[in-house]
């Protein structure tokens, strides 16, 4: 018997701007039965996350509007959506602008908006779960600045409005296993509790940071292999777990032990309120508003600062480590028959960007290790692949077609690691732009690829190092050169950042991160060559400082037919060739005999 | 009749810990007198300069330390000297330790020290004058936490106990030649005026600031041609110039014009209460208490903001970068005769570090144009030169030996420019880990001398460039790579710097700075390559983004026997023989014979 399968990626268009008018109206009754002047509509919910389930896609459905970031204001008189610089065309698209004014969420921001329209006595209603205290304050100031009020609410009038909202999500829960974890949650608690200080207790409220400490995994949100959960962990390393009991599998409670508490989630507002006395840690830039005013009612002290689980998190133990090397050469394998195919195919004008995707999906499936993809497959061609952020749908679907540029940007979610990786390939013959241009980057990703630093230095310090070859050039690109990385995780991860921002987390040992430059000609073609990286601390003979260096665990063959080798000089010819090598070497054993022959070819020194 | 030659540079050694007994006793009687438990004595005058006069070396005058930066605080019953990491052995030298208790200003700070000593009711005593809001801020908080009080006070207990205080200084002001300053004081004062906003005046109390604006020059400290002085632009573009009449020299009234008043010091405060009402921009960065207290009392509404001379100050004009290349040619040829005379004497060890200070003084006082040196030069030989800011004396002078380095830092202040040079030369063979060591550095500066950048970069994201030849071998420097320079002003300018310190300010075309890689081996020796470099924005063809380079306008040989060629790449070479032969092909025709036979083979292709 066939089975139908269930594809992780799907390509709908966004929805059309219908029925919002309706749903508009609805919010604006509630607002008119509670005497609220307006309402703050988030895109997020109370973990904060770059993905959400559909009982929280609140925007989408006031709005129309699907993209990944965004704000709508929905007044009784006007409304505003609030977008960033990826989705000024898809905001238009999909939003009916006879309701919702388009407003730029960095240069027109919410409060600004506010400031001009809130008139003195309004009163404006907003989520406390859906928001952080920074990411509120400015909005609140700008509120009372005009004479209004901005009231928490415990049912949002979007909520109320929303009569056929989805349930919260509640897939099951499940162990990870310690020999990939590396280390035991009791001594995860304790490592982590040992560092609380004068606290008596952290709130917890990422769920990738309570999934880390407890070594458990979930999957109520598309690609990343999270449970939702609220957490406290007390000094005593014993922590109290909000969770869902319906999401609870067998073995779970035993593999959580007596240390760890078992509470259901509408217990998690009393918890707080048991910490009465207690000074208690939680960090302002991922905890929901409601926790501080949960916890200021139940007269803890509060102590402002970051999630002590990040910085443990995101340095990567030696079996995760072990794990990571491990996913990437499946991974690489999966990519590389992949790449085959994507160049003989897409030079001969047989497939489409959505086809492009489901190959590699299904290359990626037979590995028989994927659990998800890391996030949806960006897969341009031409023009599609100078959209940074794009996202392929059955509208935008395009052929690949020979003499044109194709970037495909992927990952895969393994119980061992998360994996990201950018190929750009040519069909046919490139242009001397683009070989100009793609050698650049490739300079600036070797540049990265074998930095050393010394210890204390930060991401900021080294994204120069990326983009020097571009800005030669008078060139350069507008994204961040590298972000963190979780370990069958979230594809995103902090505090580490490799960016022109200059974020003072310093790079440790055990982080992974992204190496990511690139170059896109707006209506021509996109160039992005990303490899993962660990950092590890390396001996030099004579050295005088702690020193680092990046170990590149990503393997799949870099196009050499976009290369112009005069471009490179000795030192990055030799590393090219050197890892080349290593893909070679590795990959062959586990790719068809076809690919193998492909692979030696793609392999070539330069 | 011969004259005495009076030197810019002295090398005296520092006093040694005598009479600070009698010293401190008078400022704790005048403590005693006034009912104050401390008083808290920074380094520093009114204007917040890097140079102070004799009449403001209250540190020097009440601890012996004698060092560039530093603070005391003497309470009746005990008293602490905080010093910086490079004077952590001198302060050991110059202060009686059964009076000062050494501290760290950065790892123990006085607001720290204040916090253990002081008792609730204390009354410690400050001069507003001599501290900014910005530098107080720390030391008020941890007093009053403390129950005591912090008292600025009129007649500050140290000048009251100081009965030889000297006077201030009395420098003769004259007006700066239009011809070098390129923009009348007229221009610049209309130009600036129109970047106040909505505010009706600024107060400028940094004499930089007021020399550039009002295109004047004087000579109240050393080493930097600033007359004191305050002032007030209104936002009609007249000043208020507040100068001791006996500093104006004949034709400075006729220079400045009828929109410059000229009013004495004295009226300052008078002149500050006559903005009641108005909105007044001050620099909390760099504008003294009193100036704030005075302009609060006097019921001006304070707008905190940047000195708004300071950022066109720093972007120079086509007749300012005119006078800087005709200055750094001058300058070159006469440190150029310096290193084939230091390099034979060195050598042949027949000279000292202190002969070869006064020789270099000699050949840049023989252009016949050197008004001053830009700073006391740094000579430092053999393990001298591994101490970042040596200043050599009598005590610590040391003969130049062959198989050892010299470094010298110097520079020079012309009617045309400030120079700021450091060359690191071989006297006799250089061992293999001195060659790989000046190689490294001398790629970094390479790196940076190359870079080209978009608008919006900062110094911080390009200080990396210059350090990743070091790090790579695990080897760093413990300062700043670049920092502003003026045009016949101050050696050391912001608001730009190429520094690990994340300082927001993007490079601007016009800006000077230096570009000083180094590396210090501890015990060993020193190495430092400094030109001074200008910005430039550059048409590239292709370029999709405004972007900068920077002209290197230093000119002297970089030791080439100090250079191991194979860890050169070829564009490393090409920069460094393109150099040197504009170097050569500059110089040759402004020195003598023998200098211009050793200028070939210094700087002979590598």
């Amino acid at each position: 018997m066939s089975q139908t399968l269930i594809r992780f990626q799907t390509y709908d268009d966004p929805p059309p701007p219908s029925a919002t008018t309706a749903r508009v109206a609805a919010i604006r009754a509630k607002l008119a039965e509670a005497g609220f002047s307006g309402v703050i509509i988030p895109r997020g919910d109370a973990h904060m996350g770059e993905y959400v389930a559909p009982h929280d896609e609140r925007l989408s459905w006031a709005t129309g509007f699907t993209g990944s970031a965004g704000m709508a204001i929905v007044m009784t008189d006007r409304a505003a959506v609030f977008i960033d610089g990826r989705y000024t065309l898809q905001v238009r698209d999909q939003v009916d602008l006879s309701i919702f004014s388009p407003q730029h969420l960095i240069d027109e921001p919410p409060s600004q908006w506010l400031a001009a329209h809130v008139k003195p006595g309004d009163r404006i209603a907003y989520d406390p779960w859906l928001h952080t205290p920074g990411g509120l304050e400015p909005i609140e100031r700008a509120i009372t600045v005009a004479g209004a009020k901005l009231i928490a609410v415990e049912t949002s009038p979007v909520d109320a409005a929303w009569i056929d909202q989805p349930a919260p999500p509640l897939a099951p829960v499940v162990p990870h296993p310690l020999e990939i974890a590396g280390e035991a949650a009791a001594d995860k608690r304790a490592r982590i509790a040992a560092t609380l200080g004068d606290a008596d207790a952290a709130v917890l409220t990422l769920p990738e940071s309570i999934a880390w400490l407890l070594n458990i995994r979930g999957g109520d949100v598309g690609h990343v292999p999270l449970p939702h959960s609220f957490a406290v962990l007390h000094k005593n390393a014993t922590v109290d777990l909000y969770l869902d009991s319906r999401k609870v599998t067998d073995g779970l409670a035993a593999h959580l032990g007596n240390a760890v508490r078992l509470r259901a989630p509408d217990e998690f507002g009393p918890g707080l309120d048991e910490l009465n006395g207690k000074t208690v840690l939680a960090d302002p830039a991922n905890a929901a508003v409601w926790v501080f005013k949960r916890l200021e009612a139940a007269g803890a002290k509060i102590r402002k600062g970051a999630d002590p689980v990040l910085l443990p998190k995101a340095q990567k133990n030696e079996a995760e480590i072990a794990g990571v090397r491990a996913a990437h050469i499946r991974d690489g394998a999966a990519l590389t028959r992949f790449l085959k195919w994507v160049t003989e195919e897409g030079t001969a004008g047989r497939i489409s960007e959505i086809q492009a995707c489901e190959k590699l999906e299904d290359f990626r499936r037979e590995t028989g290790a994927l659990k998800d993809l890391s996030f949806d497959s960006i897969s341009g061609s031409g023009p599609n692949g100078a959209i940074v952020h794009y996202r392929v749908t059955q509208k935008t679907d395009r052929k690949l077609r020979s003499g044109e540029l194709f970037l495909i940007d992927s990952g895969g979610q393994y119980m061992d690691a998360t994996t990201d990786v950018t190929r750009t390939v040519a069909l046919g013959t490139p242009t001397a732009e683009m070989k100009d241009r793609f050698t650049r980057v490739l300079k600036g990703h070797i540049a990265l690829a074998t930095a050393r630093f010394p210890a204390g230095t930060t991401g900021a310090q080294l994204d120069t190092l990326a983009r020097a070859p571009l800005w030669a050039a008078g060139l350069d690109y507008d994204h961040g050169t590298g972000h963190g990385v979780g370990a069958y995780l979230s594809v995103h991860e902090g505090p580490q950042s490799i960016s022109k921002k200059p974020i003072a987390q310093p790079l440790l040992p055990g982080m992974i991160c992204s190496n990511e430059p690139g170059y896109y000609k707006t209506g021509g073609y996109g160039i992005r060559i990303e490899n993962l990286v660990v950092i590890h601390e390396i001996a030099i003979e004579g050295a005088e400082r702690k020193t680092m260096e990046f170990e590149t665990v990503t393997l799949a063959p870099i196009d050499v037919d976009l290369i112009e080798p005069a471009l490179l000089n000795a030192d990055e010819r030799a590393w090219l060739n050197a890892y080349h090598q290593r893909v070679r070497d590795t990959l062959t054993p586990l790719v068809d005999p076809d690919t193998a022959t492909w692979l030696t070819t793609a392999t070539r020194a330069v």
